[in-house]
C-alpha cells in the first residue's frame, strides 16, 4: 500500500515552525507494509488543499494529514476533505456536548468558533482525542482512505500509537520493511565497504552504508509478506556483519552514544567524570541526557584549552599551546577522576576553533578515558568547523568508553 | 513572485532525517518579496521527481531544491531538471579539474563516480560550492527558475546567503514582507496581551504573540511595495513596544541568549564562570556554541545537586536534599567566580529529574549571579519535564545575566 502525507499549516510555509510530525509518521509506516509516496507541505488556503489532496489521492492508497483541525476560519482540512469527498458536513450534537464538557471540566466556557470541530461527513468517522479539542478524521470511499489528525505532537503521537496504527494494522496486506541499523566508530567508509562487499548490491535484504557524526552506520532492509519472513531474511546479514565488525561496533537502531555507556556502565556499576577543554559542555549535556544520570555521571569541569593549571595540574610554566597534548588529556582524566571520586575519568582537549590559517581543514583532538587499572589514549582528526568539532569530539569520547566497556 | 521548494532524499520519507531546509529557506524568503506556495519532500525516484518539479514549476516562478546533488546513482536531481526542461546533459571540463584539486588538497583520489557532478545543461549555470564537492545549478528557461542546492545545511545555508540571496534580489518585484521578532522574559503572556492590546488585531502591520523556550516574543510582520513603505508601517509599533516593555525585552530576531550575553559582557569587557548543578552542561554548550567564546567564558564545573561539596563549599554535613536553595546556588556562584577568576559568576542549582510525585507539576530553580559588586538571585519555577527543565533554566541563566548588563 501507497501513502501520501499532508502537513497543513500557514506558519510551516513561513518557516516558524519546522514540521516533525511528517517525519514522525515515516517513521511508522514501513513496518505497517505501507510506502510513502512524498510529504507535502501546505499552508491554509483551500484552493492549495483541495490540489494537493487530490493528487495525493490520485496516487496513494492513504493520505494522512496533520494539523488544520482548530476551531478558527484559517483551519480548513475538514472543509477541504468535504470538498474532495463531493459531501456536506454537517454538525454532530453529540460531539458539541463532549467539547462543552472539555471545556467545563476546566472552568472555561466553549467559544462558539469551537462548534465547527463537531462537523462530520457521511464518509468520515471521528477519531475521538482526550488530548485536545479537535477530533480527528476518519473517511473511507471509493477504496480510498483519508486520516485527518491534530497537528500539535503531544496530540498527534499518542492518537496515531493508540488508534491509528492498530486499525492500519488490519487493513495493509501489503509487504512488510524491518530495518536493523548497526553503529560503528573508528574503520573508514571505505574498509568496511571492502569487507562486506559480498552483502553490498543485493536487494533483499538490502544493505546502506551512512557516515554520521557518530561513526559510520549500516542499515539493512528486508521486506517479506509477513514479520517472520523479513526477520528471517535479516538475521543472517546482520550476524554476518556484527562478527566481522564486532570490535567497532558501539550500539543499534535507535541507540546514541551516552545511552550506550549508561548501559554499560550500569551493568558494570561504574560511575565516570569528565574534564572537557574542547566540547564546552556538550559532552556533560549528552550525558545528562539520560534520565537517572546521577547514578553514574559525577559531573566534570569545563575549562578553556590553555586554562588547564586548575586544580593544580599544571605546577610549572608550561606555555598553553604546549599542553594541547594527548599527556595533558591523560592527566586531566586523573585528576578529575581523583576529584570527583568516579571510578573512570574522561580527559578531552583540542582545537576548538577553526583556525585562521585557512589550508588547515582538520583539528587534532585528544581523549584519555583513565579507569582503575587502564589508561586509553584517543588521539582524533576530525574536520574543523566549530560545531562539528564539538560534536564529533563529545560523540567519540563516548563511543570510546563504551567500545572500552563493552 | 511565487515560489516551491522541493526537499529531496529517500532518508527524508523514511524519517530517518528530518528536513530542516525547507524551513530555514522558508524564513528567508518574505523578505525578498517572494511567498511560497508548497513545500514537497520527494524520494530518490526519477517519476516522481519529474513528475513533482514539473507540477511545481507550473504553479511557481521560482523552483528551489535541496539535496540530491552527489555523486552516487541516488542522486537524481540533475536528471531530473533535464527532464523537465527537456535538455541533455555534458560534462563540464574545467569543473571536473576542480573536483580533482578538492580531493586532492585532502590527499584523496576522485572516485570516477563524482565526474556525475561536473555535468550541465545549457539552460543552467553552476553555483559553486566552495564548502563540499557538490556545485549547485541555477537554471533559467521560459521565464521560470530552477535552483538546485547540495543538501548538507553546512553547505546549503552559506550557499544561500552568499550566492542565492543577492540574486534573488534584483530579480523579484513583488511586495516586500519584513519582520521583526522582540524577545522578553519575565512578564506574562497575559499580561503583555493587555499592555498591548491596541496594537492587536491590526493587519499591516500584523503583531503576532508567542510562547517560547527562552520567554514571550513578539513579532511585527509588516508588507509594502518597497522595503522602506514597509519598514515604515513597523518603526512605530516597535518603539511603542519596546517603549513599553523595555526592561522584559532581552533580545532581537535570530538572538539567542548566548549572544545576548556575548554582545554584552564584550561591551563591558567582563568574563564570566558557571556552576552548573541543574543544566548538566548544557549552559556551557549554549555560551561555548558562540564564535570566540574564550575571551568571555571561563569555564565551570557541572555536578550533581547533592555533589555540591566540591570545591570546599560545604563543610559542615548539611543533608543532600537541604542544599537545594537560593543560598547554596549563591555559594556556588561566589566560589565558581573566585576559582576561575572570572568577573561574574553564575550558580544555579534545582530538581532536574521529574518527581515520582504525579502531582507535582513544576520544579524550582535557583539561579544567582554574582558580579564584582552585585548579587542577583533569581528563583524560577519551570515545567516538570527533564528537557524543559534544562533548556528553560540554562535559556533563563542567560536571559537574566543579559538583562543585568543590559
Amino acid at each position: 500500500m501507497k501513502a501520501d502525507i499532508l502537513s497543513i499549516g500557514h506558519e510551516l510555509l513561513m518557516g516558524e515552525l519546522t514540521d516533525s510530525n511528517a517525519a514522525w509518521i515515516a517513521t511508522r509506516l514501513p513496518r505497517l507494509g505501507i510506502s510513502l509516496n512524498q510529504i507535502s507541505i501546505v499552508g491554509d488556503d483551500i484552493h492549495r488543499l483541495v490540489e494537493t489532496m487530490s493528487l495525493a489521492l490520485s496516487r496513494s492508497d492513504i493520505v494522512i494529514t496533520t494539523g488544520g483541525l482548530g476551531p478558527t476560519q484559517d483551519d480548513l482540512t475538514r472543509e477541504a476533505v468535504a470538498q474532495v469527498l463531493e459531501e456536506k458536513p454537517s454538525v454532530q450534537v453529540e460531539i458539541v456536548k463532549q467539547l462543552e464538557e472539555y471545556f467545563q471540566s476546566r472552568g472555561q466556557v466553549m467559544p462558539k468558533t469551537n462548534i465547527k470541530q463537531a462537523q462530520l461527513i457521511p464518509s468520515a468517522q471521528f477519531i475521538p482525542n482526550k488530548y485536545g479539542t479537535a477530533p480527528g478524521w476518519w473517511s473511507e470511499k471509493h477504496g480510498k482512505t483519508i486520516i485527518n489528525l491534530p497537528g500539535p505532537p503531544g496530540e498527534m503521537n499518542p492518537l496515531w500509537l493508540e488508534q491509528i496504527e492498530p486499525q492500519l494494522r488490519q487493513k495493509t496486506t501489503g509487504e512488510i520493511t524491518i530495518t536493523r541499523t548497526i553503529k560503528t566508530l573508528g574503520m573508514s567508509e571505505g574498509r568496511i565497504d571492502e569487507i562486506l562487499t559480498e552483502h553490498f548490491g543485493q536487494i533483499n535484504p538490502y544493505l546502506g552504508i551512512y557516515s554520521k557524526q557518530d561513526g559510520i552506520h549500516l542499515r539493512i532492509i528486508s521486506k517479506g509478506d509477513t514479520e517472520k519472513e523479513a526477520l528471517d531474511l535479516l538475521t543472517p546479514m546482520e550476524k554476518s556483519i556484527t562478527s566481522q565488525l564486532s570490535e567497532y561496533i558501539w550500539g543499534y537502531d535507535t541507540d546514541t552514544p551516552a545511552q550506550s555507556c549508561y548501559q554499560l556502565l550500569r551493568q558494570q556499576n561504574l560511575t565516570v567524570s569528565t574534564w572537557d577543554a574542547c566540547t564546552g559542555g556538550m559532552l556533560s549535556d549528552l550525558i545528562t541526557q539520560i534520565p537517572s544520570h546521577d547514578v553514574f555521571y559525577k559531573g566534570g569541569l569545563i575549562t578553556g584549552q590553555a586554562d588547564t593549571e586548575h586544580l593544580g595540574l599544571h605546577d610549572n610554566n608550561v606555555p598553553a599551546d604546549a599542553r594541547i597534548n594527548q599527556q595533558t588529556a591523560t592527566d586531566m582524566a586523573k585528576l578529575i577522576k581523583k576529584e570527583m571520586g568516579s571510578d573512570l575519568g574522561i580527559g578531552i582537549i583540542g582545537e576548538t576553533e577553526p583556525s585562521n590559517n585557512t589550508t588547515v581543514q582538520s583539528a587534532n583532538l585528544h581523549i584519555s578515558i583513565v579507569g582503575p587499572n587502564t589508561i586509553s589514549e584517543i588521539p582524533i582528526n576530525v574536520p574543523a568547523r566549530r560545531i562539528t568539532i564539538k560534536r564529533r569530539a563529545a560523540n567519540t569520547a563516548l563511543i570510546e568508553l563504551a567500545k572500552l566497556l563493552g
